[in-house]
């Protein structure tokens, strides 16, 4: 069996040990003699699987019981419509622009009420995160939006807004249990599963009970109603029961780990590794504001873009895939998440001193 | 390891072969050195996984080209309101109703516009399907929606509803890929994956592209329109991708077992084994009208409540489980979906013989 470092921006690397178990499940789950997706999402086991999971995860986050926890389909993109359709009871939103997926979500939003840019990045292709302070909150928006990790340009909110009250939604698919959160400073996060806890096509929320209403907008789908979700415990129809499970299995490897902390320092020790070559490197350099750099992806050019190619095209030659920049950003990015060894960071910072050795000049 | 009968209507049975596969391939598959799940949708090997899925369902199904096939997120549900935003140009749908999931979509269309039932079995509580010749069906309504198989109640369509040429929307999720359909009679067919095809969180649209336009309600969200999903290939945002690949191996499966001509023969085998055994009982018998029944959920009674009671739990620690009735029809139900193989059916006809031996005084 092979395996290799898999610097995929999402869906990206699990930990082995729960692919491990998953297969060695698949025929036959803890002796009921079926696969967890050929069970019944009513039954007892599966309802343990879940529970277990929204319990391991209100662990991890330390989540407060004012807060629900949602297992829901269709991505953080359906979370850009179904945020605006429940919780935009004044008609207005203010967006923070640090990356594509917040214009995503503003655009979308902008169907349901009136929103509004607050800050941008915009001006320098979103290499940094804008100053927080100070800023114009619209006196009634019903929330504050931002893209807390942004995937793509590999910058990341070392702290938060200040919203001045108004509630906070995060986006934090691609740094979600990368280091701890404080919940009670949000009033909902949403994260696809498929950058550092499951599989494609189960999306975590989490939000404070309060602002979960029967008022929603009149045409909103019943899929989409958080009241529904949170009334039927993320069972208002089938839900990604396999995903769950892989979720859940996760969230207990990191638990086992010691927790959040834990994979925070082990984060914090890989990106350094990284980080720490980029900035001593003649040949590669970080593409954004050190002061905004993320901890789960790593954007980095070398010289020239004839030599990201060359660089990108022997990088997979050498069994570390994924590690192309997004195409409106060039250049290389590795993801780093929770799954990732440091074994494997370390590994692409030999390899790439020893092509800066070969083709710097 | 151990694998039981497992009549469970959804999530369901798959096939053995399937899940050896998918397990065998969970670390390492063909030798990328990642699972499937950790893939990038975007990576050329994904790419090769939807369209031979793609390909694969259009063989076996027949596809005309001017159908499009789209894997799609939130389950049937979600398609209740999807459905409606997308088609319904002059805001009027006809409903056929005989059963809990034909009432949801009923109920979820009446909020995009005017809904109107031209048949239902509700009053003999879904027992059977309505006449469906001479049909009331609005002049002007953009569809005319059936439920084509109601798990629930096991009944099924076995013809057609004339719908004098307004567009057939049919829910075929408890049906779908157990036997041959001549799509060109369909403007839309869907189906949730986790009844015969794989596990839940995907749901497979064929839909006539002529259906497929940028006209929609104003605030259908992005992920809810088909042209969206029709242009990018399933791929707007991340898909289920494990699922999908899932999917695609039971494709393969049911290709390789010779069609869905060969599938629909081994069906009515095993539905016949049951529905013989049933009819000729003194203790069990069939809950629907004979004409309509499911040749995949097998809904069955015995003399008493009491009696259904005990037999439940004595199926049950006889390792045929899930076979306990909804509880609004009350009895048995088994699901012997396509995977379900004729030896389980065989093993329960002779469990229920020797039931009725031992309890019919």
């Amino acid at each position: 069996m092979k395996r290799i470092f898999n610097f995929s921006a999402g869906p990206a690397i699990l930990p082995e040990s729960v692919l491990k178990e998953a297969a060695s499940e698949m025929l036959d789950y803890q002796n009921t003699g079926m696969s967890v997706m050929e069970m019944s999402h009513r039954s007892q086991v599966f309802k343990t699987i879940i529970e277990d999971a929204e319990n391991d995860l209100r662990t991890l986050l330390n989540i407060p019981d004012n807060y629900k926890v949602l297992f829901l389909q269709g991505g953080a993109t359906t979370q850009f419509s179904m945020i605006p359709m429940n919780l935009m009871k004044h008609k207005k939103a203010d967006f923070i622009i640090t990356g594509n997926w917040a214009k995503k979500a503003f655009k979308e939003a902008s169907k349901y009420g009136e929103v509004k840019k607050i800050a941008s990045s915009e001006d320098l292709n979103f290499s940094y995160i804008p100053d927080l302070k100070n800023l114009e909150i619209s006196p009634d928006a019903d929330y504050v939006h931002i893209c807390e990790n942004n995937t793509i340009f590999g910058t990341k909110f070392h702290e938060l807004p200040d919203t001045k009250g108004k509630v906070l939604v995060s986006d934090a698919s691609s740094c979600f249990l990368s280091e701890p959160m404080d919940i009670t400073k949000y009033g909902l996060i949403f994260a696809g599963a498929q950058k550092n806890v499951g599989p494609a096509g189960t999306v975590i929320v989490i939000i404070r009970e309060d602002l979960i209403t029967k008022e929603h907008l009149s045409y909103t789908p019943v899929m989409l109603r958080y009241d529904v979700a949170a009334e039927s415990k993320s069972m208002y129809n089938t839900p990604p029961t396999y995903g769950i499970y892989l979720c859940g299995k996760v969230f207990k490897w990191l638990l086992n780990l010691g927790g959040l902390e834990v994979i925070k320092q082990m984060n914090i020790d890989k990106a350094n590794i990284l980080y720490d070559y980029l900035d001593q490197s003649k040949l590669f350099f970080g593409s954004v504001e050190k002061a905004s750099r993320s901890l789960m992806n790593v954007t980095f050019k070398s010289t020239s873009p004839e030599l990201d190619d060359l660089f990108i095209k022997e990088a997979k030659a050498n069994d570390f895939d994924n590690i192309k920049g997004y195409r409106t950003v060039g250049g290389m990015r590795a993801s780093i998440y929770n799954a990732m060894p440091i074994e494997g960071v370390k590994a692409l910072v030999a390899f790439m001193s020893q092509f800066e050795k070969d083709h710097l000049e």
